[in-house]
């Protein structure tokens, strides 16, 4: 004799409701999920394929099946653009959760960027459209397609609406398509190795008419070059967090915090050691980037970039453990409360600091397995070094920050206080207690005064180092390749694969910490 | 004026203890977090370096490094175990949910696997030794040592007790080292390659005295190496399980369920069938054996294994899809409970899937691409492809399983009604209801009947082949290498690794989802 015992415990007569709508999104996850790995690995073995073995596949296969892939894309977003657009409300359901401005922002920043960068292949391959064939002009032309739309649809449109599993599938194939351009431009290194033999001025039997109008092409390319990857990242980022958020209600309680504005009230020693070091950056930025053009930097560049970064990082790593400190002196309650929003940011802020700690660990093995004992190596040393340090300690910082309350000013001006008045909400006694505890809050604040002081000093002084660590990488300062030991400790095409994947990490992971930095300084 | 807003929502007075509490907890996790990610790091660029540039960093180089983080990891264990063993009540404190019986039993046996693996490693530099340095024994020695007392500390004794940010880092840095050594049994193909030289006969300037003797030491590394990756990977996957539980209090509702005990009642059919194919299965692997044993298998040998799996697995797809369409027939509802054992298991099945399906794809590649026609490399292509889906519906069909809510059996003798009596605890009309209730469900059985009893007959033989999928690749069977297609495809050492990264996966999947189908089948 069987009966269930379940229903005899579940009192709760929503329950019943609630189930075939878990069953549906489960499903939806399921499917979705499942297809974007089977995509995606597909693409891998491509991929690999063709880098292990360039003769059975070559760079134009995997080139036609991207396409496909995309091509499915495209269908699927102007389908769901259609479907959509029929809705009268459909603007409702845009889904705010996909990311806070300054990513939607750096998505159209980069995107910009990487349609440049495809106008210069396009451009380079037209210039030696005499010993190329004229398919490969078809695959910049289909990426930039695939970019506009793309972005069109993540920042104007949202995903809410569709809890079908068609709209998650359609979704992760988008996510997938991203990830493998992502990981074709890692590890495709054909045009620079053309470009490098062809600046070396090794004849090869394709060689540029135009010499001028190629040189600017090929500088443009390898210096657009790093955009390629961040822009794959990024969108499939975004995509990803469209993709949980699909079909989620988001908590009401998340509405309530009244959020704090930002101010720079009072922050002086950290603003002007910040501008300063900015101001030292940049000069050190344009000094590089002069050379850059006419030809390689100079040894002194290098050094002088290293010696910057020696000096800086260590104030930085000062900086966040004494704010890591601080917090701890705070006593101030932790938010323990389920945050998603927060806890991808932190798993982002964590995946994106693995991709400079890599390099760093990297060129750390290759420098004290060759010894070299120059000046410029020995520097080097201590720049991965003090990087690793810099991150670790930085990603506490932020992440100690995230996890406090915030401090609202002045609680009776405050939206929550006035949508709710105490006095017509709580009984006598309770706003006795609360009289009693705002006054022991403000005689604590007396004694915070100086924390919470320092605590914006440190976290803005951070914010402008931040800004200078994502300019110079961001607009083409890579000394890690021209600096050449790595290079030849490696091999080429390894080096080339770590940079490729550590350094769009490292640039998404400035901006991040950029606007992690600030939400510790407006909270503090 | 600044006050805390936070205090006035939180009435709950026991929020205060509970925040140092998870406050310790985070900071454990960050902390011991960042060292297993800095010691990964570093161990990666070591491993990597050594492929790409093996003048620099040597082997040797790789193991003194792992044998220092063994011996940091054998001193936390050692100090723990002292620790924990002068505590009256330790045993109480032990992690049952570091995993179930069986996980811990195939920790032991692939240990012991791998232990007698460095036992014939050994043999085999011992018969080489006028070549090798003596060196080189120590390494082996130190692993056995690492695994005898790493395996007896996860099953032995447990990390409940340690809640201190000590006893984190430890885990972490076992792990670590567990992923190091797994990455290197992946990569690390030196000694394969020296055997298969000295077993074509090649003259170099390292041969063996004893030409018998070094046959069976060559015979049987070959034959065990991949329970090394295999062990690690469980290894570090239980130190992570751990890791999670570490402080964590197991809700009390999941000790109320009643476990259904196995019974192989009324099962006929499946049965049958998973015996026959079962035994057919164990000829073939016999006859796969006897060849490898003297020579290299036969081409009609591998046909003959091809074929088998060709027929076996659309059996197995069309069994897993008839039982996911049954489980959505069934209308159970849904068990939607936050369940982290479960969870997990969902995880590492997809986790695990994901070997085997990557080798299949760059299998399908690999054969696409050369375009055979050959009749063996068509069966290998049907093969991967069965497999793949075999895989996707298999996951399907036990996740759809382990997401219902179990059937108990007559509840008036199950442990949850011995012990509050439903006359004692409900009032009247809730007894009515409960009775009303009971009284439909036994209504709804005898209709759900035939579905229950055909998922019993579904989850049974699937439970067979996958014992018999389990067998082939464990004991020794791998045509992947023997074939020979995919090896001069990709290069010997790209394929090496694609399969050792794979195959101990593979093993994995069929160990975990046999474990899985067992609960569908006790469950339904």
């Amino acid at each position: 004799m069987l009966v269930r015992v379940r229903p005899l415990l579940t009192s709760d007569p929503t329950a019943e409701r609630v189930w075939p709508r878990a069953q549906a999104r489960k499903a939806g996850q399921l499917f979705s999920g499942l297809l974007a790995m089977n995509v995606v690995f597909l693409g891998c073995a491509f991929i690999s394929s063709m880098i292990f073995n360039r003769v059975a596949i070559t760079l134009r296969d995997v080139g036609i099946f991207l396409s496909i892939l995309k091509l499915l894309s495209l269908c699927w977003i102007i389908y769901y653009l259609l479907c959509t657009s029929r809705k009268p409300h459909a603007v409702l359901y845009r889904d705010s959760h996909a990311g806070p401005v300054w990513v939607q922002g750096s998505l159209v920043l980069f995107g910009a960027c990487t349609i440049l960068l495809h106008v210069f292949r396009i451009g380079y391959i037209i210039s030696h459209i005499h010993c190329k064939s004229p398919l490969e002009i078809l695959f910049p032309c289909t990426e930039i397609i695939f970019i506009c739309i793309q972005v069109w649809n993540v920042i104007f449109s949202g995903i809410q609406s569709l809890r079908l599993i068609a709209g998650r599938c359609g979704l992760m194939l988008t996510m997938a398509t991203d990830l493998l351009l992502w990981l074709l431009a890692v590890t495709n290194d054909s045009v620079h190795r053309e470009i490098e033999s062809a600046l070396k001025g090794f004849s090869s039997s394709c060689t540029c008419p135009n010499t001028t109008a190629c040189l600017i092409l090929q500088k443009g390319y390898v210096l657009l070059y790093p955009f390629n990857p961040e822009y794959c990242l990024i969108g499939s980022s975004m995509l990803y967090v469209m993709w949980k958020n699909v079909g989620r209600r988001i908590p009401p309680h998340h509405a309530i915090h009244a959020k704090p504005k930002f101010k720079l009230r009072g922050v002086i020693y950290g603003l002007v050691l910040g501008i300063s070091t900015l101001f030292i950056g940049i000069c050190i930025f344009m000094t590089y980037q002069i050379q850059a053009t006419s030809s390689a930097p100079s040894q002194e560049t290098l050094v002088l970039y290293y010696s910057y970064y020696v000096a800086l990082l260590p104030m930085m790593t000062v900086g966040a453990l004494a704010g890591t400190v601080i917090h701890g002196l705070e006593e101030r309650e932790l938010d323990t409360l389920k945050n998603p929003t927060r806890s991808l940011d932190v798993i982002l802020l964590m995946g994106a600091a693995l991709g400079q700690i890599g390099i760093s660990y990297f060129s750390i093995v290759a420098i004290v397995a060759t010894n070299p004992g120059d000046l410029l190596d020995r520097l080097s040393l201590t720049y991965a070094v003090s990087l690793i340090i810099q991150h670790i300690t930085q990603n506490i910082f932020i992440i100690e920050g995230l996890h406090r309350q915030p401090l609202v000013e002045n609680p009776d001006t405050s939206p929550k206080h006035e949508n709710c008045d105490p006095r017509r909400v709580y009984p006598l006694e309770i706003r006795q207690e609360l009289r009693r505890v705002s006054h022991t809050y403000r005689h604590t604040y007396g004694r915070l005064n100086w924390k919470r002081k320092a605590l914006k000093e440190i976290s803005i002084f951070l914010v402008l180092c931040n800004i200078i660590l994502w300019i110079m990488p961001t607009f083409g300062m890579h000394p890690a390749f021209e600096n050449g030991l790595e290079k030849s400790f490696y091999g080429y095409s390894t080096w080339f694969a770590i940079v490729n994947f550590g350094l769009p990490l490292g640039v998404f992971y400035r901006m991040h910490s950029i606007g992690g930095l600030l939400e510790v300084y407006v909270s503090s």
